[in-house]
Protein backbone atom coordinates (compact mmCIF):
# COMPACT_ATOMS: atom_id res chain seq x y z
CA UNK A 1 0.00 0.00 0.00
CA UNK A 2 1.36 3.05 -0.96
CA UNK A 3 1.23 6.23 1.64
CA UNK A 4 0.65 9.59 -0.12
CA UNK A 5 2.35 11.88 1.66
CA UNK A 6 1.05 15.21 1.51
CA UNK A 7 3.36 18.56 2.11
CA UNK A 8 1.78 20.65 4.02
CA UNK A 9 2.57 24.26 3.79
CA UNK A 10 0.79 26.12 6.30
CA UNK A 11 1.73 29.62 4.53
CA UNK A 12 0.21 28.44 1.13
CA UNK A 13 -3.05 27.47 2.44
CA UNK A 14 -3.45 29.73 5.48
CA UNK A 15 -6.44 32.18 4.56
CA UNK A 16 -4.94 35.82 4.52
CA UNK A 17 -7.86 38.53 4.31
CA UNK A 18 -7.03 40.82 1.74
CA UNK A 19 -2.99 40.07 1.67
CA UNK A 20 -2.87 42.41 -1.14
CA UNK A 21 -3.69 45.21 0.21
CA UNK A 22 -1.76 44.93 3.39
CA UNK A 23 1.91 44.43 1.24
CA UNK A 24 0.95 47.59 -1.27
CA UNK A 25 -0.15 49.18 2.21
CA UNK A 26 3.07 48.34 3.50
CA UNK A 27 4.86 48.66 0.56
CA UNK A 28 3.87 52.21 -0.11
CA UNK A 29 4.97 53.15 3.34
CA UNK A 30 8.43 52.17 3.54
CA UNK A 31 8.77 52.76 -0.16
CA UNK A 32 8.13 56.56 1.13
CA UNK A 33 9.94 56.43 4.37
CA UNK A 34 13.22 54.67 3.21
CA UNK A 35 12.84 54.99 -0.74
CA UNK A 36 11.98 52.57 -3.52
CA UNK A 37 15.65 51.29 -3.08
CA UNK A 38 16.32 50.62 0.10
CA UNK A 39 13.35 48.11 0.58
CA UNK A 40 13.59 44.65 0.06
CA UNK A 41 10.93 42.39 -0.26
CA UNK A 42 11.51 41.02 2.89
CA UNK A 43 10.91 44.36 4.45
CA UNK A 44 7.41 44.70 3.11
CA UNK A 45 6.72 41.07 4.01
CA UNK A 46 7.69 41.54 7.38
CA UNK A 47 5.80 45.08 8.07
CA UNK A 48 2.76 43.50 6.43
CA UNK A 49 2.90 40.65 9.06
CA UNK A 50 3.16 38.30 6.03
CA UNK A 51 5.75 35.88 4.58
CA UNK A 52 8.00 36.66 1.49
CA UNK A 53 6.33 33.43 -0.29
CA UNK A 54 2.97 35.18 0.31
CA UNK A 55 4.22 38.12 -1.31
CA UNK A 56 5.26 36.36 -4.53
CA UNK A 57 1.89 35.30 -4.90
CA UNK A 58 0.61 38.55 -5.31
CA UNK A 59 3.37 40.62 -7.07
CA UNK A 60 6.57 39.05 -9.10
CA UNK A 61 8.72 41.96 -7.68
CA UNK A 62 8.54 44.76 -5.25
CA UNK A 63 8.38 47.40 -8.74
CA UNK A 64 4.79 45.71 -9.61
CA UNK A 65 3.51 46.64 -6.36
CA UNK A 66 3.55 50.26 -7.85
CA UNK A 67 2.66 48.91 -11.42
CA UNK A 68 0.23 46.12 -11.25
CA UNK A 69 -3.13 48.84 -11.56
CA UNK A 70 -1.62 49.50 -15.20
CA UNK A 71 -3.37 46.58 -16.64
CA UNK A 72 -6.77 47.50 -14.78
CA UNK A 73 -6.48 51.07 -16.10
CA UNK A 74 -5.84 49.72 -20.00
CA UNK A 75 -8.78 47.33 -19.54
CA UNK A 76 -11.08 49.96 -18.11
CA UNK A 77 -10.33 52.52 -20.74
CA UNK A 78 -10.35 50.00 -23.86
CA UNK A 79 -13.90 48.35 -22.78
CA UNK A 80 -14.96 52.39 -22.62
CA UNK A 81 -13.76 53.29 -25.87
CA UNK A 82 -15.25 50.00 -27.36
CA UNK A 83 -18.95 50.63 -25.71
CA UNK A 84 -19.04 54.49 -27.00
CA UNK A 85 -21.62 54.80 -29.24
CA UNK A 86 -21.12 55.07 -32.97
CA UNK A 87 -21.33 58.57 -33.33
CA UNK A 88 -18.91 59.51 -30.56
CA UNK A 89 -15.80 61.42 -32.91
CA UNK A 90 -12.49 59.47 -31.71
CA UNK A 91 -11.15 62.25 -29.26
CA UNK A 92 -14.53 62.39 -27.98
CA UNK A 93 -14.39 58.13 -27.08
CA UNK A 94 -10.51 58.77 -26.09
CA UNK A 95 -11.73 61.82 -23.59
CA UNK A 96 -14.71 59.52 -22.14
CA UNK A 97 -12.75 56.71 -21.41
CA UNK A 98 -9.73 58.92 -19.68
CA UNK A 99 -13.16 60.73 -17.89
CA UNK A 100 -14.22 57.61 -17.09
CA UNK A 101 -10.76 57.15 -15.51
CA UNK A 102 -10.25 59.83 -13.51
CA UNK A 103 -13.37 59.46 -11.43
CA UNK A 104 -12.31 56.18 -10.33
CA UNK A 105 -8.81 57.56 -9.47
CA UNK A 106 -10.35 60.93 -7.96
CA UNK A 107 -11.76 58.21 -4.81
CA UNK A 108 -7.82 57.09 -4.51
CA UNK A 109 -6.18 60.46 -4.64
CA UNK A 110 -3.86 60.11 -1.50
CA UNK A 111 -2.98 56.95 -3.10
CA UNK A 112 -2.02 58.46 -6.24
CA UNK A 113 -0.29 61.41 -4.43
CA UNK A 114 2.08 58.12 -2.28
CA UNK A 115 2.81 56.51 -6.02
CA UNK A 116 3.42 59.52 -7.72
CA UNK A 117 6.30 60.75 -5.06
CA UNK A 118 7.83 57.48 -4.83
CA UNK A 119 8.16 57.57 -8.83
CA UNK A 120 9.59 61.13 -8.49
CA UNK A 121 12.39 59.93 -6.65
CA UNK A 122 13.42 57.29 -8.76
CA UNK A 123 14.67 57.14 -12.55
CA UNK A 124 14.44 53.69 -13.25
CA UNK A 125 10.35 54.13 -12.07
CA UNK A 126 9.97 57.38 -14.11
CA UNK A 127 11.17 54.90 -17.00
CA UNK A 128 8.83 52.09 -16.46
CA UNK A 129 5.81 54.67 -16.10
CA UNK A 130 7.02 56.04 -19.41
CA UNK A 131 6.85 52.33 -20.66
CA UNK A 132 3.67 51.79 -19.41
CA UNK A 133 1.80 55.07 -20.90
CA UNK A 134 3.74 54.45 -24.22
CA UNK A 135 2.13 51.12 -24.28
CA UNK A 136 -1.29 52.07 -22.69
CA UNK A 137 -1.32 54.53 -25.76
CA UNK A 138 -0.86 51.55 -28.41
CA UNK A 139 -3.71 49.88 -26.71
CA UNK A 140 -5.97 52.94 -27.03
CA UNK A 141 -4.78 53.42 -30.69
CA UNK A 142 -5.74 49.89 -31.03
CA UNK A 143 -9.28 50.47 -29.63
CA UNK A 144 -9.81 53.17 -32.41
CA UNK A 145 -8.68 51.04 -35.23
CA UNK A 146 -11.33 48.32 -33.68
CA UNK A 147 -13.94 50.79 -34.18
CA UNK A 148 -12.69 51.53 -37.65
CA UNK A 149 -11.01 55.14 -36.94
CA UNK A 150 -7.96 55.09 -39.79
CA UNK A 151 -4.02 56.19 -39.21
CA UNK A 152 -3.00 58.58 -38.58
CA UNK A 153 -6.03 60.11 -36.59
CA UNK A 154 -5.87 56.78 -34.34
CA UNK A 155 -2.77 57.29 -33.12
CA UNK A 156 -2.65 60.62 -32.81
CA UNK A 157 -6.21 60.65 -30.89
CA UNK A 158 -4.30 57.83 -28.43
CA UNK A 159 -1.35 59.55 -27.80
CA UNK A 160 -3.07 62.81 -27.28
CA UNK A 161 -5.12 61.96 -25.23
CA UNK A 162 -2.29 60.32 -23.18
CA UNK A 163 -0.90 63.70 -23.16
CA UNK A 164 -4.07 65.47 -21.85
CA UNK A 165 -4.17 62.36 -19.10
CA UNK A 166 -0.13 63.14 -17.79
CA UNK A 167 -0.99 66.88 -17.78
CA UNK A 168 -4.36 67.30 -16.00
CA UNK A 169 -2.50 64.38 -13.62
CA UNK A 170 0.69 66.83 -13.04
CA UNK A 171 -2.38 69.44 -12.05
CA UNK A 172 -4.43 67.38 -9.90
CA UNK A 173 -1.97 66.25 -7.98
CA UNK A 174 0.22 69.22 -7.55
CA UNK A 175 -2.17 71.31 -6.69
CA UNK A 176 -3.72 72.15 -2.55
CA UNK A 177 -7.58 72.49 -3.94
CA UNK A 178 -7.38 70.84 -6.98
CA UNK A 179 -10.82 70.28 -9.14
CA UNK A 180 -11.43 66.78 -9.72
CA UNK A 181 -9.61 64.87 -11.78
CA UNK A 182 -12.24 63.93 -14.33
CA UNK A 183 -13.11 67.85 -14.26
CA UNK A 184 -9.46 68.74 -15.25
CA UNK A 185 -9.50 66.03 -17.44
CA UNK A 186 -12.47 67.76 -19.46
CA UNK A 187 -11.08 71.25 -19.13
CA UNK A 188 -7.42 69.93 -20.70
CA UNK A 189 -9.34 68.46 -24.04
CA UNK A 190 -11.18 71.54 -24.34
CA UNK A 191 -7.62 73.53 -23.94
CA UNK A 192 -6.33 70.94 -26.15
CA UNK A 193 -8.81 72.35 -28.86
CA UNK A 194 -8.11 75.61 -28.33
CA UNK A 195 -4.05 75.54 -28.76
CA UNK A 196 -4.47 73.13 -31.83
CA UNK A 197 -6.33 75.55 -33.67
CA UNK A 198 -3.54 77.96 -32.76
CA UNK A 199 -5.64 80.19 -29.76
CA UNK B 1 67.42 71.56 -13.59
CA UNK B 2 64.28 69.87 -13.89
CA UNK B 3 63.22 68.36 -16.70
CA UNK B 4 59.85 67.96 -17.91
CA UNK B 5 58.66 64.71 -19.15
CA UNK B 6 56.40 64.71 -21.78
CA UNK B 7 54.38 61.48 -21.70
CA UNK B 8 54.03 61.27 -25.30
CA UNK B 9 50.49 59.08 -26.35
CA UNK B 10 50.64 58.69 -30.06
CA UNK B 11 47.32 58.05 -29.98
CA UNK B 12 46.10 60.94 -28.28
CA UNK B 13 47.69 63.57 -30.36
CA UNK B 14 47.26 61.79 -33.69
CA UNK B 15 45.01 63.51 -35.86
CA UNK B 16 42.54 61.39 -36.96
CA UNK B 17 40.06 62.98 -40.29
CA UNK B 18 36.27 62.39 -39.18
CA UNK B 19 36.94 59.97 -36.51
CA UNK B 20 33.59 60.88 -35.04
CA UNK B 21 32.03 60.30 -38.48
CA UNK B 22 33.79 57.08 -39.09
CA UNK B 23 33.17 55.93 -35.41
CA UNK B 24 29.29 56.40 -36.38
CA UNK B 25 29.11 54.16 -39.39
CA UNK B 26 31.32 51.43 -38.17
CA UNK B 27 28.87 51.32 -34.62
CA UNK B 28 25.64 51.30 -37.00
CA UNK B 29 27.18 48.87 -39.45
CA UNK B 30 27.93 46.29 -36.80
CA UNK B 31 24.06 47.03 -34.78
CA UNK B 32 22.17 46.44 -38.04
CA UNK B 33 24.52 43.39 -39.05
CA UNK B 34 25.14 41.65 -35.36
CA UNK B 35 22.57 43.77 -32.97
CA UNK B 36 23.34 45.69 -30.68
CA UNK B 37 23.68 43.89 -27.78
CA UNK B 38 26.15 41.44 -29.81
CA UNK B 39 28.50 44.61 -30.32
CA UNK B 40 31.29 45.73 -28.28
CA UNK B 41 33.23 49.20 -28.64
CA UNK B 42 36.88 47.09 -29.19
CA UNK B 43 34.35 45.93 -32.05
CA UNK B 44 33.42 49.30 -32.90
CA UNK B 45 36.83 50.98 -33.09
CA UNK B 46 38.45 47.60 -35.35
CA UNK B 47 35.61 48.16 -37.74
CA UNK B 48 36.55 51.98 -38.11
CA UNK B 49 40.21 51.24 -37.80
CA UNK B 50 41.08 53.51 -34.66
CA UNK B 51 41.59 52.57 -30.94
CA UNK B 52 38.98 51.91 -28.27
CA UNK B 53 41.01 55.05 -26.72
CA UNK B 54 39.36 57.49 -29.85
CA UNK B 55 36.17 55.59 -29.54
CA UNK B 56 36.08 57.29 -25.82
CA UNK B 57 37.52 60.87 -26.79
CA UNK B 58 34.01 61.01 -28.78
CA UNK B 59 31.50 59.04 -27.12
CA UNK B 60 30.55 57.79 -23.49
CA UNK B 61 29.82 54.21 -24.65
CA UNK B 62 28.22 52.57 -27.44
CA UNK B 63 24.38 53.80 -26.65
CA UNK B 64 25.58 57.12 -27.04
CA UNK B 65 26.06 56.13 -30.51
CA UNK B 66 23.04 56.18 -31.26
CA UNK B 67 21.75 59.52 -28.90
CA UNK B 68 24.11 62.28 -28.80
CA UNK B 69 22.45 63.65 -31.99
CA UNK B 70 19.66 64.21 -29.24
CA UNK B 71 21.19 67.53 -28.08
CA UNK B 72 21.45 68.88 -31.13
CA UNK B 73 17.96 68.38 -31.87
CA UNK B 74 16.84 69.91 -28.49
CA UNK B 75 19.11 73.21 -29.21
CA UNK B 76 17.68 73.51 -32.61
CA UNK B 77 14.16 73.44 -31.26
CA UNK B 78 14.72 75.44 -28.81
CA UNK B 79 16.69 78.27 -30.73
CA UNK B 80 13.66 77.82 -33.20
CA UNK B 81 11.04 78.70 -30.67
CA UNK B 82 13.03 81.42 -29.30
CA UNK B 83 12.87 83.31 -32.37
CA UNK B 84 9.71 83.11 -33.58
CA UNK B 85 7.77 86.45 -33.98
CA UNK B 86 5.90 87.35 -30.67
CA UNK B 87 2.55 87.24 -32.72
CA UNK B 88 3.26 83.07 -33.24
CA UNK B 89 0.66 80.90 -31.62
CA UNK B 90 2.33 78.37 -28.60
CA UNK B 91 1.46 75.08 -31.13
CA UNK B 92 2.64 77.53 -34.13
CA UNK B 93 5.89 77.99 -32.58
CA UNK B 94 6.49 74.56 -31.70
CA UNK B 95 5.24 73.18 -35.18
CA UNK B 96 7.80 75.68 -36.98
CA UNK B 97 10.11 74.24 -35.05
CA UNK B 98 9.82 70.55 -35.76
CA UNK B 99 9.27 71.67 -39.34
CA UNK B 100 12.52 73.16 -39.49
CA UNK B 101 14.24 70.21 -37.50
CA UNK B 102 12.47 67.85 -40.00
CA UNK B 103 13.99 69.74 -42.85
CA UNK B 104 17.39 68.58 -41.36
CA UNK B 105 16.11 65.10 -40.81
CA UNK B 106 14.94 64.82 -44.65
CA UNK B 107 18.74 64.89 -45.58
CA UNK B 108 19.99 62.12 -43.69
CA UNK B 109 16.68 59.52 -44.37
CA UNK B 110 18.93 56.90 -44.63
CA UNK B 111 20.74 57.16 -41.21
CA UNK B 112 17.53 57.50 -39.75
CA UNK B 113 15.99 54.73 -40.83
CA UNK B 114 19.19 52.16 -39.91
CA UNK B 115 19.01 53.96 -36.44
CA UNK B 116 15.42 53.41 -36.25
CA UNK B 117 16.08 49.77 -36.92
CA UNK B 118 18.85 49.38 -34.47
CA UNK B 119 16.37 51.47 -31.68
CA UNK B 120 13.07 48.63 -32.37
CA UNK B 121 15.01 45.76 -32.28
CA UNK B 122 16.44 46.30 -28.40
CA UNK B 123 13.86 47.21 -25.89
CA UNK B 124 16.71 49.04 -23.45
CA UNK B 125 17.02 51.65 -26.44
CA UNK B 126 13.25 52.13 -27.00
CA UNK B 127 13.58 53.00 -23.05
CA UNK B 128 16.20 55.35 -23.72
CA UNK B 129 14.25 56.87 -26.60
CA UNK B 130 11.02 57.52 -24.29
CA UNK B 131 13.06 59.29 -21.74
CA UNK B 132 15.14 61.22 -24.69
CA UNK B 133 11.46 62.40 -25.89
CA UNK B 134 10.29 63.20 -22.81
CA UNK B 135 13.01 65.44 -22.00
CA UNK B 136 13.15 67.19 -25.07
CA UNK B 137 9.41 67.69 -24.44
CA UNK B 138 10.33 69.27 -21.04
CA UNK B 139 12.80 71.28 -23.13
CA UNK B 140 10.33 72.77 -25.46
CA UNK B 141 7.81 73.76 -22.57
CA UNK B 142 10.39 75.46 -21.35
CA UNK B 143 11.02 77.42 -24.35
CA UNK B 144 7.36 78.40 -24.42
CA UNK B 145 6.85 79.60 -21.09
CA UNK B 146 10.12 81.97 -21.91
CA UNK B 147 7.86 83.26 -24.24
CA UNK B 148 5.08 84.07 -21.46
CA UNK B 149 2.72 81.03 -22.74
CA UNK B 150 1.43 79.38 -19.43
CA UNK B 151 0.20 76.70 -18.52
CA UNK B 152 -1.09 74.18 -18.84
CA UNK B 153 -1.03 75.38 -22.65
CA UNK B 154 2.80 75.14 -22.68
CA UNK B 155 2.70 71.60 -21.48
CA UNK B 156 -0.01 70.81 -23.82
CA UNK B 157 1.59 72.25 -26.74
CA UNK B 158 4.95 70.64 -26.59
CA UNK B 159 4.15 67.50 -25.25
CA UNK B 160 1.42 67.35 -28.29
CA UNK B 161 4.34 68.32 -30.78
CA UNK B 162 6.09 65.72 -29.45
CA UNK B 163 3.53 63.22 -30.25
CA UNK B 164 2.76 64.86 -34.15
CA UNK B 165 6.89 64.04 -34.27
CA UNK B 166 6.54 60.50 -33.55
CA UNK B 167 3.61 59.83 -35.49
CA UNK B 168 5.05 62.04 -38.78
CA UNK B 169 8.28 60.02 -38.19
CA UNK B 170 6.50 56.81 -37.96
CA UNK B 171 5.12 57.46 -41.57
CA UNK B 172 8.12 58.63 -42.73
CA UNK B 173 10.48 55.61 -42.04
CA UNK B 174 7.20 53.15 -42.85
CA UNK B 175 6.49 53.95 -46.62
CA UNK B 176 8.26 53.38 -49.41
CA UNK B 177 7.79 56.67 -51.73
CA UNK B 178 7.06 59.37 -48.46
CA UNK B 179 6.24 62.72 -48.37
CA UNK B 180 8.88 64.59 -47.26
CA UNK B 181 9.52 64.70 -43.55
CA UNK B 182 8.67 68.34 -42.62
CA UNK B 183 5.76 68.09 -45.42
CA UNK B 184 4.51 64.81 -43.43
CA UNK B 185 4.58 66.89 -39.78
CA UNK B 186 2.95 69.84 -41.49
CA UNK B 187 0.08 67.56 -42.57
CA UNK B 188 -0.58 66.32 -38.86
CA UNK B 189 -0.50 69.94 -36.72
CA UNK B 190 -3.54 70.12 -39.33
CA UNK B 191 -4.83 66.61 -38.91
CA UNK B 192 -4.56 67.16 -35.03
CA UNK B 193 -6.68 70.41 -35.25
CA UNK B 194 -9.34 68.12 -37.16
CA UNK B 195 -9.36 65.94 -34.45
CA UNK B 196 -9.09 67.90 -31.64
CA UNK B 197 -12.12 69.18 -32.64
CA UNK B 198 -14.18 66.03 -32.67
CA UNK B 199 -14.13 65.55 -36.87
Amino acid sequence: MSVTVINYDRDVTRWEPNARGRLEQAAMKLYVERGFEQTTVADIAKQAGLSERTFFRHFADKREVLFWGSGALQELLVSSIASAPAEVSPIEAIAGALETAGALLQERRDGALLRQSVIAANAELQERELIKLASLASALADALRQRGVRDPAASLCSETGIVVFKVAFGRWISETNPQSFPYLIRELFDELKGVAAGD
